[in-house]
Formats: C-alpha cells, sequence, structure tokens
C-alpha cells in the first residue's frame, strides 16, 4: 500500500496568492462593475522590449527549418547565455564566476524550492521574518520544519531572523547557529536593502560557522543607490559559503516568459570524514542532469537579448518606468499620512497599516473602500503582521488612479 | 555546520546520456574527418510545424504590447490549453478526464523526476528492467532505493520487473507488492506494448493492492495497431490508482520547446486513520503552486497549436515521417541478420546485440566501424545488457546511411 509524503498535509490553507486572487475573485463577482487596481502580486505589466521581441522572432524561425532547429537544451543551459552571464553579470563587477559555475533554469521560484534538495533533513533553515514563503514552504515539504504553530504562524524547527523597523529591515547575525541561511536583498517584501558591510559580515559569519547562505538577488536590477551590492559574490570569501539566485522575471519582465539562473561556485565544498569531498556544485548539475531538461531554445534566445545594446537600453528605461511608479507610491502615500519604506532599491513598498488594524482587515478595507488590491504583510511571517506590501509593477495611470483612491480614502 | 543529501552521492558515475556524449566528442575529436550519424539519444530532428510555428509567432507578437501581455502563467496552465487537453487526448477517447484534473508542465521529465515528492520515503517503487532512467535516479535521490550493488548495476529496495524476449517485454505482475509502479508504454528503451487487457490486469492489480501506477505515455503517437491503449483511462478504474504522464516532445517535436502535463485524477485518494483523507491531485496542486510558475505564455499557446486542424495534420506527417525511419531500420538490420524488435507502435527500435557482445562494447564497435550512435541497453538496466536502442528520430537520409553502414560491416 502506497503511503503519501504526510509533510505536504502539514502546510497550512493555500499559497498566500493563491487566497488573495480567490479574494479579487469573490468582490468582483459581488461588485461587477468595481475596477479593481492590483498592485499586489510581483508581476509585471509592461511588454517584452522590441530587442527581446526580435530575438523571440529570430529563434522561432529558427526552429522552423531543420539546419537551424534545436532539440533538447543542454540540461545547464545554452553557453552562449551562460558566457554572457557570467561577463556582464559577475566579471564586470568583479565577481569571479565562470560560465560553468552559472545553471540555466526556467524560474527562480523553481530554483529556490528546489535548492534545499542538495541538503540533509536535519540541516535547520534560518529565514528571515517577512519572507517569500516559497523558501520556508519547499522545506516543509522536505520534513525539515518541524511542527507548525498556527497560533504565531511559525514553524518549531525554524530559524526566523525578525527584520523590523527597529533594525532597518535587516536581520541580525543569527545567535542560533543555522545551516543554511536565506536572505533576499533587495528584499521581497519590505524593499530593504543591505549595504556590501552588512552583507560582508553575513559572509564571514557563513565561513566561521560553515552555513551556507542561498542569496536571492532577483530584485537587483533596482538598485540605484551606490553601495549597495547586486551580487554576494562581490562580498570577499562569498564562494566558498554562498549560492546565488537569480531572474529574469523582474529586470526584463520574464513573468511570463520564464528564465532564471543560480550560481553554484566550484569553490563551495563540504567535507566531512564520513563522505569525504561532496561538491554543491556537482551536485546541482547532477540534479540538473537527472531532473530537469534544460529552459526552451527561443526563451534563451530572449535571455541573450537582454545582454544586447538595445536590449540594455530598453530595459534600463523599463526599470525607470517602474521606479518612477515606486516614488508616485512612496511620496504619495508618506503625503497622505502612511508610513512606508522600501521603493528606492527595490520595487516594492513596505507600508505600516494605519490604526493598529491587521494586514488582513487592511487588505480587505483597502479593497473595500479604493478597490486597490495589494498584500498582507502577514502572509510573508510573523513579523509583516501589521504591514502591507505594495508594488510598482503597475501601469503609471493604474499606480496613479490607485494613489488618488488611497489617499481619499 | 551544513550537511549535505548523501543520497545524491550514492549515485553512480554520470548520467546515461552524458557519457555517451563525452564519448562521441572523444571520438569525433580522434576522428575529425569522420562523419557521426546519431541514432542515440530521443531527440527529434524536423523542424516545428507551420501551425506551430504560426502560434509562436502570433504569440511573440501578443507578448509585445502592453494590452495583450501576459506575465504569470496560472501554475497550473490556462485553461484554454487544458481545455484542449481534456477533451481530444481523454474525452474524444472515451476517458473521463476534467481540465482541472491536468497539470500543464514544462518536461515529462520534471513531472517523471518530481511526483516521487508526493510520497513517503517508505514506499518501494518497482520499476520495468531496462527503464528509463530517470525514475529510478529521482528515488535514489530521495533516498528511497536502499544501496546500488556495482556488480549487478541494482539497488537492494528497488523491485525491477525483468522485460525479456521470454515475456515479450511486458513486465509480469509483481509479487513482491510494490507501493509505486512505474510503467512506461509503447515503451521506452524496447519500443514494447501492452494490450488493454495487458494493463488492465495491471491496473486491477493497483487496485486491488493499493498500488498507484505513474504511467508514462510519452510515446502514444506512435501507436498504430488497433488495441494498443493510448491512455490508462481507457482501462476500468484507472482513475483511483495512476497518474498519467504526457509530453509534448515526441508527438510535436518539442524536445526544444520544452512542454507537458501530467493527469493527476480526483478520484485518486489516500485514506489512512492516523491523517485522514489526503488527495494526490490536491498534493501535486500544492506542488505545482509553491514550487513552480508555469509553462511560458507563448509555449503553451504552441500546446494548444497542436490540437488545431493544420496542426493536427502536420503532426500526423510528421509522426509517420519518423515512423517511416523505424520501418526502415527494423527491416534493414533483419535482412542483415540482426534480431530486433519495436518499431511498430513506437519510435525505438531494441536491437539484440551480434555475437554475445555487451552493449558497451557494440556502443564502442558501432561508434569505430560504422560511426553511428547508439544507446547501450545495458544504460537502462541490467536486463538491458546485451541490447542497443536506435531511435528514428534523425532524418531520413541520415537513418538510410546508417542502417546502410551497420549493413556493410
Amino acid at each position: 500500500m502506497y503511503k503519501v509524503n504526510k509533510n505536504f498535509l502539514k502546510l497550512p490553507g493555500s499559497y498566500l496568492f493563491s487566497t488573495i486572487a480567490r479574494k479579487i475573485r469573490e468582490y468582483q463577482e459581488a461588485h461587477p462593475d468595481e475596477e479593481v487596481i492590483r498592485l499586489g502580486i510581483g508581476d509585471v505589466t509592461q511588454p517584452l522590449a522590441p530587442a527581446i521581441v526580435d530575438a523571440l522572432h529570430a529563434a522561432v524561425d529558427e526552429m522552423a527549418s531543420a539546419e537551424s532547429f534545436h532539440g533538447y537544451a543542454p540540461d545547464l543551459g545554452y553557453e552562449f547565455l551562460r558566457e554572457l552571464i557570467a561577463r556582464e553579470d559577475y566579471q564586470a563587477r568583479g565577481c569571479d564566476i565562470a560560465p560553468d559555475e552559472i545553471f540555466v533554469s526556467d524560474g527562480a521560484k523553481c530554483d529556490s524550492a528546489n535548492i534545499q534538495e542538495l541538503f540533509s533533513q536535519d540541516n535547520r533553515i534560518a529565514v528571515c521574518d517577512p519572507v517569500y514563503p516559497v523558501y520556508v514552504d519547499s522545506n516543509v515539504m522536505a520534513g525539515r520544519t518541524g511542527n507548525y504553530d498556527p497560533e504565531t504562524g511559525t514553524w518549531s524547527d525554524v530559524i526566523y531572523m525578525p527584520c523590523t523597523e527597529e533594525n532597518g529591515f535587516v536581520p541580525e547575525l543569527s545567535p542560533y547557529d543555522p545551516d543554511i541561511i536565506y536572505l533576499c536583498f533587495p528584499n521581497n517584501p519590505t524593499g530593504g536593502v543591505m549595504t556590501k558591510d552588512q552583507l560582508q559580515r553575513w559572509v564571514d559569519y557563513a565561513n566561521k560557522n560553515s552555513a551556507v547562505i542561498i542569496y536571492d538577488a532577483a530584485y537587483e536590477a533596482y538598485i540605484t543607490e551606490a553601495d549597495i551590492p547586486h551580487s554576494i559574490y562581490e562580498c570577499k570569501g562569498a564562494q566558498y559559503c554562498a549560492i546565488e539566485l537569480r531572474s529574469f522575471s523582474k529586470n526584463a519582465g520574464f513573468t511570463g516568459v520564464r528564465l532564471a539562473y543560480t550560481v553554484v561556485p566550484k569553490a563551495l565544498g563540504f567535507y566531512s570524514s564520513s563522505i569525504g569531498n561532496a561538491s554543491l556544485h556537482d551536485m546541482w548539475a547532477r540534479r540538473h542532469g537527472t531532473k530537469y531538461n534544460g529552459a526552451p531554445y527561443i526563451i534563451q534566445k530572449a535571455g541573450a537579448a537582454v545582454y544586447s545594446d538595445a536590449g540594455k537600453a530598453q530595459l534600463k528605461e523599463q526599470v525607470a518606468y517602474y521606479m518612477n511608479n515606486a516614488r508616485i507610491i512612496k511620496e504619495g502615500l508618506t503625503d497622505a499620512g502612511y508610513k512606508c519604506t522600501g521603493g528606492v532599491n527595490a520595487p516594492y513598498i513596505w507600508l505600516k497599516t494605519p490604526d493598529g488594524m491587521t494586514s488582513w482587515e487592511f487588505f480587505d478595507y483597502l479593497l473595500d473602500t479604493a478597490h486597490v488590491v495589494g498584500t498582507p504583510g502577514s502572509g510573508f511571517g510573523p513579523a509583516g503582521e501589521g504591514y502591507f506590501r505594495l508594488t510598482a509593477f503597475g501601469s503609471k495611470e493604474n499606480t496613479e488612479r490607485a494613489i488618488e483612491r488611497i489617499s481619499k480614502i
């Protein structure tokens, strides 16, 4: 008789964004004439840049003739893309990352969920609180998180590192000796950032304690200030302790196109007397080879166009467009008396709910009165309670109208 | 200190097709003037059909304008595609499968590797021998297979079901009471098939023993004979015990496009007194929601074109083209004195190696003397030793030349 993975059944309720989608659907069914503006899910709205559209069309044409047709891609990604990534995203910033340390995939969500497979069940994970839910949920499914406490919304075996107003939304070095540390900066959901010095302290901490850092840099393209690192490999010694996740979703509008990559340095070794040397790089390569079949050729060609001169110029404009929305939201809300952070190096504005409302109360309030959708901070963890996330990924027109509506209530 | 997943380290050597790729590379470096013909990996060579190319271009154009741009896809797949699949692949064959039982993904390799996550570690798996390596390797990584015996190339906790000349390459009902049974028909690598009666016996067996069948039907488009089921749901009661994997790779040439789907019926329930009811359908939906972000919009539109009238007509021709290659291989080899099966309802020809050669000896021999690449049967499991797989996915010209060369040696 087959037995199911009981860890799946421990997961409480449904995934945050599914719940939001249901609430919007129910609201719209009840109020078919109200126009709801969505500044909730971090989904882009601007069309693909012309350089990317051209690359997609050209790649589709290649697939239409036997001479230029491409079947199975290399599991780890095409060389043409891995070389561009290594050169443009790393070597150009002084990071010593080689093409064969880049693993191309179909999304940072998948990578951030799958990466935990490299580790044994008895590792203890640490996450920022609030946090992108996938880091925790994927570890729940793997049986690594202990028991869920519905009162606090936390797991007994997870180390939560509060990111609050007091610490500037940057976690303090954990006294609890975690094995695997998830960090996402610029942060989703708070929009907070770490300076290079702050991140260096985490790298030193991980190296000293033989911990591994899973560094999610999906939002690095939104950094506008100096001294904020775009990659963890800008820090000394990071190649010995850090895996970095990157995405084309936010810098190039690929949420519906699906392309990402993960960097696993060859120097990231693990040694124990019982098993000898184990290379996380080789293990991740083996995972790709066994469980993945490569990103589509036409999508990888679109990824390469991100690094063309035309692509770079067009995407710089696209990022600036969203960051102008961030400015509109932040200034508008501040003028309306709200307290908010983020929005300077990240496309997220993290808003303190007024009048002691809970996050979900504010969600319902905003949907009812302003017909604007955001994301309840408590959906990202207990320290997110009393906060609310708005994203800069709408159109300028909708963003302006949403802020106008919120200002009036 | 972090600890790695030691199960990964148990995996012997590298993945079959990587080894083949290395051997070809080494041969070509040593013999730069020899032209090698590859009938090894099951990768298609014909260009995408015009209806699919048109759909891709149209979808790319949609992504180029804000009004028709598509961001994140529904995790489980777009309704337009799920409805087509349910209607055309199932309801049209009398199978009672609904759109919300279809889960769209980027590949059957991923799905076949990920599906084991739904089950606890103490399930015992049964696989055909020879077998597509991913079923076993993904279970090795999950710690479900015990220890590896390099002598026999088998795992202590895996039930191997030999598929041999004697049983017509159809496994007999296992006396070992497996919990999870992997079946792939039409079979990769043997090209063998099960009749509907034979498959019904497996369905009845699984229902009687509360086992679950993972049915890989990636090659169903190649079935030419009546009474061979295209789906396991053609069998009575299969919705209570079977998950079906399907791919667009082979019926539509999508190996480099990446699209597949998995069917998990809502009736596939599991009950135990300790955990109550657990729905595999809901668990798989939760996995998609947590670890996956949907297949690209443009690729799903290409998938929909597979079901258009033009798409159907063009792909019928494409499949016929490959099956003509299968005929050329089978007849040519038979005339040359080789003993081979498959190739009638599947794009694979399963060849008995001559003169008692091992599979890898025959691989090297064929590469050296005919400059033709196939896949050693032993790479698929111990019962594959002494066999060799050739695929019909080359061009007609290359297939004819390969057979001519083999006939001459």
